[in-house]
């Protein structure tokens, strides 16, 4: 039988939409916080909002994704920095993520520049989490610093 | 110009998949904190990880949609709790999340069970995160709490 683990999130709301709360979890316990609409829609507050969790979880498996491929092809990573940005927007069929951006750097000894880039652009068609993410389009932009 | 907004998060990573790790952060500040890859694999460690986060994001934006559905048909809610379960296998093609599993309870007065299973069935048909996860299965259980 092959590898197989469930991963777990909790969610809860009171009230409306606009004037309730909800409380959102980790099953690892990792985080527990709030979450409103207007953090959601409004920027700048510190508040979590499932836009940004989806980008963690994609930029975190992809960057994971990255380091193994760099790794087994014999040069593990010193260090690699990957931003995503996750664009939510008013389409004709109500809100959509529409795009998600990736913006990755490395550090990586014995590996160049298209060897980097070819890596990344597998890391972002293979990750389990871009995968997943079959709605919006992911564009990612890859480089190596010196 | 329709609504349009931008929401970040950061990964980064050192050495190899295996032995090496990395942080993930939320853009709003909400969450940081470490992510290997052992304990993406290995249950019970109290430590983040990408398919969690993509549980809580689909969690959080189904059940503040149930809560907007409801409010919007007169009945706010007075609570919701929801949980979603992932699941990430290994598959013919390498990792994939093929399953992700919506149990939700309410508490909602002039709510039916019909209306209240109709409005999560449509939450989970149109809230943009169940939209952009257009790779696993979403299944849903709904029930009301008397």
């Amino acid at each position: 039988m092959g590898f197989r683990i469930t991963r777990k999130a909790t969610a809860s709301w009171s009230g409306t939409a606009s004037e309730g709360q909800g409380r959102l979890g980790f099953g690892s316990g990792a985080f527990e916080g709030i979450y409103t609409e207007k953090a959601r829609v409004v920027d700048g507050e510190p508040i979590a909002n499932p836009e940004e969790m989806i980008g963690a979880a994609l930029a975190g498996c992809f960057t994971m994704s990255v380091a193994d491929l760099l790794s087994k092809a014999g040069n593990p990573p010193q260090q690699l920095d990957t931003t995503a940005r996750v664009v939510l927007e008013q389409t004709d069929t109500g809100f959509a993520i529409t795009r998600i951006e990736l913006d990755t750097v490395g550090q990586a000894e014995g590996v160049d520049e298209a060897a980097f880039v070819a890596a990344a652009e597998q890391a972002r068609a293979t990750c389990p989490i871009a995968k997943a993410l079959a709605g919006p389009q992911i564009t990612l932009q890859a480089r190596l610093q010196s």
